[in-house]
């Protein structure tokens, strides 16, 4: 949510030098995305997005996050498509950090959350699934279920200062997701990550899905858990059926769930309220000195975590 | 060089719902200007900068900054100018701050500055000047000679933790200016922040001034010493008698100098650098408490000022 990285403009002409991408009307250093520098450069040809990647991106999973972003794109897919220079490379190097050049794509995430952006998310998720199966390359989900028993235990001596009996009570979850967790549902490319901010609309219609530095393979499934939690809650921790109900028919409209998909969605969305509370526990726990980001409160996820535990079904 | 205020998609809507600037196709929080939270909003006419004024601008001041930003840009002067809504009014509230949204310009700030630009620069200074002697409004300088004194006292106690004897210096210098500093010289309306980052260029033709935030009614000189500390100096604090020239030239070629301006330039630059000194060794000293911008180092204008003290005069 920050620039890291100064770009002065001799440096953003010399890089932009390898593409034909016209010449440079105006570059500003841009608020978007959480973890990496970005800056909105115009030419006479468009506009752009430069990221610079800073460090919590591995340089590793870049070419699976670029080429899943192509791959999506070309497929008609509204997400951002990494522009190649002359050369035809897409992941380059600018100031000492992986960089690449982005498509910008129009529209502007929603404040207030309506049942209509949630049918058009459900959809537009669905449609990533579905165009994500032939995608070739591979990365496992480093956030995924067996990563959260680590952070629980980086998190466990001190989670209490955040309420008191929350270091077991995560263990209590852990313990039961560890059981329960379903292994044979269908699973594909996710993106994992698909909060309102990472969504873009233009009036009705939605425009993008971006920052797809946390997509992955997993089960389809938990993927329609995250959208769950991040789109279908009120601030308070309760679940708003109408939005749930948007969600889940557009999405079975395009593709649609089998009844173990379907049985096991609360349980996923329970372990997806728990990956968020973790992340977010351990960034409030531990914040970078002369942080730019103010940490997020971990108490949202832990509300949804236990409105899901409280509901087993997502049913009405 | 921050967003300090979050302004939501529907805040913007409705902000804009008194605009006759089409309908928004996307809005970017920006890293522009030192002390306000700026959005880059993109419409169907076209791009616009909405700005949120943080309290370190004072609100009694901003009819003044508005209204020279019309004044200059409807005469030509290359700088923003402040989009009136419906009911012919400019300076709004949005969020509680006080909030104005203004006409976006192209270009870029230069990183590395060459004699062409500070050419451009004396250029548009002196245009800047002439366009704004019948410019109505008054507004002293807050950051004049006067205040300086009460800059150097607030610094006092701890200013040698920057260098030993530093306090004792800045009392010398004040003491000189206090003494020396020209009184009948002409006057009218300055920039007074004219730095490189509030400069843009397309490719060679300077396309805006940016940022009228300390603009004021003061020494024209004065102003001219002000760019010629911030575009004619190395990093090491040594004059560039080349783009200093270029800088002169091209401000004489449209408002002449007359023989007491030429020969007070030195010391009004003298000057000038001990205000940027006082303010940068101000907030070194104090940081803001979770501050987003890190402070600039104070040294330079140090340097600076004392080149100034060792030369007396700028002509070569």
């Amino acid at each position: 949510m920050a620039v890291y990285t100064d770009v002065a403009i001799e440096e953003l002409a010399a890089f932009l030098a390898d593409y034909e991408v016209g010449s440079i009307l105006a570059m500003k250093g841009i608020a978007e995305g959480v973890e990496n520098s970005n800056y909105l450069v115009m030419t006479d040809t468009g506009s752009y997005i430069l990221t610079l990647y800073e460090k919590r991106v591995k340089e590793d999973d870049l070419p699976f996050f670029l080429g899943l972003m192509e791959h999506l794109a070309a497929r008609g897919v509204p997400c951002p498509t990494p522009i190649r220079d002359r050369k035809g490379k897409a992941l380059q190097r600018l100031k000492g950090k992986a960089a690449a050049l982005i498509s910008f794509l129009e529209g502007v995430s929603p404040g207030v959350i309506e049942a209509r952006h949630c049918s058009a998310v459900g959809n537009a998720l669905a449609e990533m699934h579905l165009t994500g199966a032939d995608f070739a390359m591979h990365r496992p989900n480093a956030l995924g279920l067996s990563s959260w028993s680590t952070l629980a235990g980086q998190c466990r001596e001190r989670a209490d200062e955040v309420e008191s009996g929350l270091a077991d009570e995560i263990s209590r979850e852990l313990d039961i997701l560890h059981e329960c967790w379903p292994r044979d549902l269908p699973r594909g490319v996710i993106h994992a990550d698909l909060f309102s901010d990472n969504v873009f609309f233009r009036g009705p219609r939605l425009t993008g899905l971006i920052d797809f530095y946390f997509a992955c393979n997993d089960l389809l499934a938990y993927d329609i858990a995250v959208c769950l939690n991040a789109w279908c809650f009120t601030s308070e921790g309760r679940f708003d059926v109408i939005r749930g109900r948007a969600l889940i028919d557009a999405y079975t409209s395009r593709r649609p769930l089998d009844d173990a998909e379907r049985a096991a969605l609360s349980l996923l969305a329970r372990g997806a309220a728990l990956r968020f509370l973790l992340t977010r526990l351990y960034d409030w726990l531990n914040p970078v000195g002369g942080a730019i980001v103010t940490p997020k409160d971990p108490g949202e996820f832990l509300r949804v975590m236990r409105y899901h535990r409280d509901h087993p079904s997502l049913e009405p």
